[in-house]
């Protein structure tokens, strides 16, 4: 039952042990990122709406949210702004217009939320975390290669090792649909039926590609040969009959070749079937994949021609897309019990005490730990030991009118309870000397 | 003249040297604060319209973005959700929401993007980084100095120290009314006048008193007060006449003294000119003001009503906004040349080479420098040193046949020009020891 204090349909809060998880995530692969010499890029939450519409298709224009014009116009009811979609387009428009400032080829990745009015559901969110590479400007498979070795090395360094990655080429594709006679203008469509073939079974495919136009047998064909046991040999063998399949298995070839190094040879297949849905993809195709999780954990592929028709300069492209928010729900959650909130907790007797135990405090930061005085209204040490126990802390350093007398402070142990006298001007380096014997 | 390219209006793109600078100062200032014990939250980027209504004043209300209905509503031109606008109405929704989940007192920090439809302008954006922390549920002055305090290192952590920070309550400035008379019904319209102390002349805020309704010889009798050379003495004394201000200018003193290890003396004072515009605070207040820079560099207080105003629960609430924005434009920049986008360099001269020229990459990655081979069409060396030259490199690892036959590589010092010969499986501890050395 939604209350009024939730956030929006679609959308999630984010408390401490979460933001931590998540940008832990983000921050490992980043560094991978940041490794293979790809530099950041971040563009504005908004773009002009004109700058989206018509980009993601009909349905895809449905889910852009638009932003209301303001003041005097605010009345039209029409927007003129809009939430970024994905990071395809700004990629695109920057591509525009910083053109020669940019470095060739253009090696960026783009890290950052992306909304999407799509009816919420299990793992599916109107806000979520986009994170994407693309190089711009090689037309090279070195570059194909070093995309998909970034994002494979993105995936294991988050600790995730259970994940294939499946491979194919839209001149695969093409050359196959040759070998099998299907005639061009009909290609796109069967195409889309065979992108079904993980979804429903294969005679159901062959029956819709029978609607599309193909002949039975062709079409009982086709899907056989994608279906059977040794679909790769059938798929190299029909593939060296035309030119365009003999280019799309070079490719193919090529890359592995390249990726050799890279990826284990057990995680990355040929996978004629793939097709991934986007009309866009001009060259290889990829998707990674992970036994149990249903869809993909990612996937990318080149896309020659699509920045110029998004409104940037016609130059080769290839990128991928890890998808985080699925590999984030791929890692180990944090296990239930509340994180430690603090490292030291210093109490505060006397009001007139605390500029002794903010020191105090200071002293544990310095030291390299997370420190924090009572901020409660209670003066007894009763009340300020539970608040410590609460925090998670690890010491509790007590000050009260011994101490003051003492020039002293009291360490307690909130483990085991043990608790030690350490002389003001000391507790820093007693605290470092603490916390560095423990790691 | 703007291009059809540029980002909307107000909003920026941040190309790689403008990311790594702005990250680089929000993740010390995030250190800063999980030092101090404080979480971090992460709400999102829209809150549903009624949520965000009337919540910021007429003034504010209008510089809302707001998002349109979808689907079959979005002819009706309505709005159902809106932008951040700032960070304090969604911790309060959060405190309403999730009260029992958070610990006592509710230590949070924020970070990130808000949104407002304000005139663009030098420095004025209209999407722009905050920064708050704010402590809920401690009555104590304890928190309000701690806030000051974490907001105080976060400032001279980012290497900031020509800076000053002004203190005053809103005890005091009632006090201060009472001591000159001023009757209750007319006391916030005076703060308003006085808050403009340093804009206007002396003399033309005594007028607008006069026409606020205050006598001539009480009004001027204020301004002289507060704008004369010993000010604080004045205040001090005036003070003293009342309950209500010498509850105020203990408050303050208080303040100063849970602060005297804190912060230098020299970098706060007691000014009691200080009024702050936002009628929301009910304790301390304070602002971060710097030689040469006009408005403030962040500021904040006491409001212990404003939550439960907001929608959530009645906690006594403290916080400080980090005006980051502003302290980016303090920071150094960075030097117009363009940073190296990479340590290592390495050439694929042939085809066939590149799998060994990728294993090298991963070499110098391996030895935690940033890594890639050369992506463009050529295949001439001399081309490729050009492009080892472009991308900043240090080293180029050069592998062409006679490497190839040697089992070896070339490792370029792009500075010195010197080459020499590794042996391939050396490659990574080479190119880590030669890091090392720099280091």
């Amino acid at each position: 039952m939604p209350s009024q204090f939730d956030p929006p349909s679609g959308t999630r809060d984010f408390l401490a042990a979460d933001v931590d998880r998540r940008e832990h995530a983000f921050s490992v692969i980043k560094a991978v990122f940041a490794s293979y010499g790809f530099e950041p890029l971040q563009t504005p939450a908004f773009e002009r709406l004109d700058v989206l519409l018509g980009k993601y298709g009909d349905e895809g224009d449905k889910l852009i949210f638009k932003i209301l014009r303001r003041g005097e116009h605010e009345a039209t009811g029409e927007a003129d702004l809009a939430l970024r979609y994905d990071m395809t387009v700004p990629l695109a428009r920057v591509a525009a217009a910083y053109g020669s400032q940019l470095p060739t080829p253009y090696k960026r990745y783009a890290m950052g939320s992306v909304w999407r009015a799509d009816r919420p559901g299990k793992d599916r969110y109107r806000e979520f975390a986009q994170c994407d590479l693309d190089t711009l400007g090689s037309a090279s498979l070195l570059a194909d290669a070093e995309v998909l070795a970034a994002h494979h090395d993105a995936v294991t360094a988050l600790g995730i090792t259970d994940f294939s990655i499946l491979l194919n080429s839209r001149r695969v594709l093409a050359g196959l649909l040759a070998a099998f006679s299907v005639a061009p203008e009909i290609g796109a469509a069967v195409l889309i039926s065979l992108d079904k073939l993980d979804k429903i079974t294969p005679g159901q495919v062959a029956d819709e590609l029978t609607g599309r136009g193909l002949g039975t047998g062709q079409a009982r064909e086709l899907v056989g040969t994608l279906t059977a046991p040794d679909a790769v040999d059938q798929v190299r063998v029909a593939l060296t009959k035309t030119d365009e399949g003999s280019a799309g298995l070079d490719e193919v070839d090529t890359l592995l070749s390249h990726l050799s190094g890279q990826i284990p040879a057990a995680r990355i297949a040929f996978t004629p079937r793939l097709v991934r849905g986007l009309s866009y993809y001009t060259g290889p195709i990829w998707e990674v994949v992970a036994a149990g999780v249903s869809g993909s954990l990612g996937g990318g592929g080149r896309y020659d021609h699509l920045i110029e028709q998004l409104g940037g300069p016609d130059v080769p492209a290839v990128g991928s897309s890890i998808g985080v928010e699925r590999l984030l729900a791929q890692l180990p959650g944090h296990d239930d019990a509340a994180p430690a909130r603090l490292d030291v907790a210093v109490t505060v007797l006397r009001p007139d005490l605390a500029p002794q135990s903010f020191a105090f405090a200071a002293a544990g930061r310095s030291a390299g730990l997370r420190a924090s005085v009572y901020l409660g209204a209670s003066g007894k040490l009763r009340t300020q030991l539970k608040w410590a126990n609460d925090t998670g802390a690890r010491w509790c350093v007590i000050y009260g009118e011994q101490e003051l007398e003492a020039g002293a402070a009291t360490v307690r142990d909130m483990t085991t309870g043990e608790q030690v006298r350490v002389p003001a001007d000391e507790l820093g380096a007693y605290l470092a000397r603490a916390a560095g014997s423990e790691r």
